[in-house]
């Protein structure tokens, strides 16, 4: 896996070197993985993960609506996709692990950067140009939903965003907005890093034409095999998978992708050498071969399912986790989200003399109780800072105020000369 | 006042009695008011307010920003906007006052009715043409806004919207989105009224132009009083207002429109029918008549504009103020927006067995900590319910999940395969 910085520039990575290391990543909640998509993402998130690196994993539920939902599926698809992500080892211990829509800062930060982005540099981005062709009154959100995928990353300041090469253009949108907001608001952005696996040259095919990658939306239902498959389903789909009409079992994706895909399969399940699954076979014929990868598939999948139907079947604890893990994110998305809003004048929380206690007795707290604060809170009680945090006073506000409501001319109405005529 | 209802229809209506009456207004903070539209507005504002109506009225600073801010001046307009709210009789013991950017649902609900909405419903909405006309490269911002606007109302779940002539069009978006949300999701929104001030035969004129209405944007300063203009300079305005070579003081809006408007402005500032103010003025010539105009209108302004300024300058209370305001907001917009979000199948609501603590422990709940909720909790403890509530699970989920997971391929990549070549 290596850095992609094609945009970054030198000055901008000098700037880069005051943000911490941070990796953000999201996932749609669109149901179950397949074998091709677990054994490439389970390996980079817990690798990531384990490297100790800061990593954030969102289930971007509110890029799923940009696409109708059936409520109760995208409902189950986001408990699944948590579950999914613990049983294949995410540790809510190292990682930050949360549903996008208990964030609201992501929306929120998604808004101010639509402000910052023109339309014509929306529209000629790739996904959206694919997707709105199968859709036919294309809706708003499936236009916009790159600018609150930057939101997401700029959100908690992310240095480094793992994608697919599909993504790259989202990531330089991303960039695109954090330069700008950098030039226009001051330096609080980094320039962020798209992260592309090149290990491309070995990936999981369809099981029913190995020209293919393994792919959900495979019509032919015996192509791919999700990692939620009963066994003996596993078993008939590598079966039925396709080869070729020697009955060798060897290495060669080129020449034979069928039956090398199967080894790559096996190998990786299995955590065995290439080299060394093939020699173990040289007894068998492929027919005989596939019953052992299904074997094997079979039980490294197993754990995994059980874990998948473990934590669905508790799902107050995932529950828990999740909005454990969405607390963790809010912290830093508060503070950020706030530093946006000072930096952009939105909001009440400048020229605050102090931090201010927002706490019940605001609910209650009116014109007429006009009281100075005391000039000893300031030293003695540590502030109490609700949802959001106003910031100590630290420059007057300049006074060159340019007036210019907008207030609808037409609510101008004298009605008392209008009663006199 | 009346109420415009050219699009709920009989059966429309009949659901909107379901819901208590509920005004919105959003108001961008913009500067100070002008003579013309403070008339106008304080009297439609306070109007609304003293009759015992449910009134929420919205500082949208978030609307602001769909065309460039300097920050210091959207800050400092913000404040002066709730100043001179509270200086022309908004009293927040009976209005709900806030600043937008306070409440987050606002852009929450933005987004989600952004994927609901298909984009050539916007594209010909009448102010995105005006206004991008200004602009080279249109902001997203400026596209998207009536949709942030709709989100403002639906989220109150505001039965009635008073707004001029030209947000007509914004307020039918706003019934379009209410009633694809009702189709889609069940019965949740009313279709709201737009509220079309009628009084529109008199309007307060330019001082310097009486064919054309006062506008904070007229070019030639002298045409339009500020209300918290210095009492000399309204003195020098209302002297140079341009009337016609007849001296006497009548009410003639078409034949003398200069004098007229001068006429109205002294009945509406004075509280004098238009009879009076003329039969007063019938011994003195315009020029002279000028003065006692500009005497009624300081006169009226004094205490508003002495009110704006000691708002201004407390202001840790204005901030208190619209704390409080926010907070009595928000209780609304949260028991809605989760009620839409759980409707929507978004975020980690449903299917929860029990009213959940998420209080502190959370931060440190994590997967190895499984335990069972205790049933006696669920009798005895009040639930505390954290940022947005977990409801009851009412009913088990469906079964039929769709398996669609949008993982991006290129991410399942063997390394081991890799290794081993």
């Amino acid at each position: 896996m290596k850095s992609m910085d094609s945009t970054p520039t030198m000055e901008e990575e000098k700037e880069n070197q005051k943000y911490p290391r941070k990796i953000f990543s999201g996932i749609q909640p669109t149901g179950q993985l397949h074998l091709g998509n677990y054994l490439g993402a389970v390996q980079k998130w817990t690798q990531l993960q384990n490297s100790g690196d800061d990593v954030t994993y969102c289930i971007v539920d509110m890029h799923s609506i940009t696409i109708p939902q059936n409520p109760a599926v995208l409902r189950e698809n986001i408990f699944e996709m948590a579950a999914t992500m613990l049983a294949c080892g995410l540790d809510p211990q190292k990682s930050t692990i949360f549903v996008q829509s208990s964030v609201q800062e992501h929306t929120e930060l998604g808004w101010i950067l639509s402000c910052l982005c023109t339309m014509p540099r929306l529209g000629h981005l790739p996904q959206y140009k694919e997707k709105s062709r199968t859709v036919k009154d294309v809706p708003l959100g499936l236009y916009v939903y790159p600018v609150l995928q930057a939101a997401d990353i700029m959100l908690y300041k992310a240095t480094h965003v793992p994608v697919g090469e599909d993504q790259l253009q989202h990531i330089q949108l991303t960039q695109h907005l954090s330069r700008i907001f950098n030039t226009k608001f001051g330096q609080t952005f980094p320039i962020c890093h798209a992260m592309i696996d090149n290990h491309d040259a070995a990936r999981i095919r369809s099981l029913r034409n190995p020209a293919k990658k393994m792919s959900k939306s495979d019509l032919d239902t015996k192509a791919t095999i999700n990692i939620r498959d009963a066994p003996e389903v596993i078993v008939e789909k590598i079966k039925k998978a396709v080869t070729d009409f020697t009955s060798d079992v060897t290495y060669e994706p080129e020449a034979r992708p069928g039956v090398s895909n199967l080894v790559v399969i096996h190998s990786m399940v299995s955590g065995t050498p290439i080299e060394k699954v093939v020699a173990e076979a040289r007894a068998i014929d492929t027919g005989r071969y596939k019953l052992r990868v299904a074997e094997a598939v079979v039980e490294h999948l197993k754990p995994i399912r059980l874990a998948i139907d473990e934590h669905l079947a508790q799902k107050n604890d995932l529950i828990h986790l999740l909005e454990s893990g969405a607390e963790r994110a809010r912290q830093v998305a508060q503070q950020n989200i706030v530093e946006v809003k000072e930096k952009m004048g939105l909001g009440i929380y400048r020229n605050v003399p102090q931090y201010i206690d927002m706490s019940a007795e605001l609910l209650n707290a009116l014109p007429k109780d006009k009281k100075k604060p005391k000039a000893s809170d300031k030293e003695t009680e540590t502030p109490i800072v609700p949802k959001q945090k106003l910031r100590v006073e630290k420059k007057s506000a300049p006074q060159n105020l340019a007036p210019t409501f907008k207030l609808d001319e037409s609510l101008a109405s004298p009605s008392v000369a209008k009663k006199a005529q």
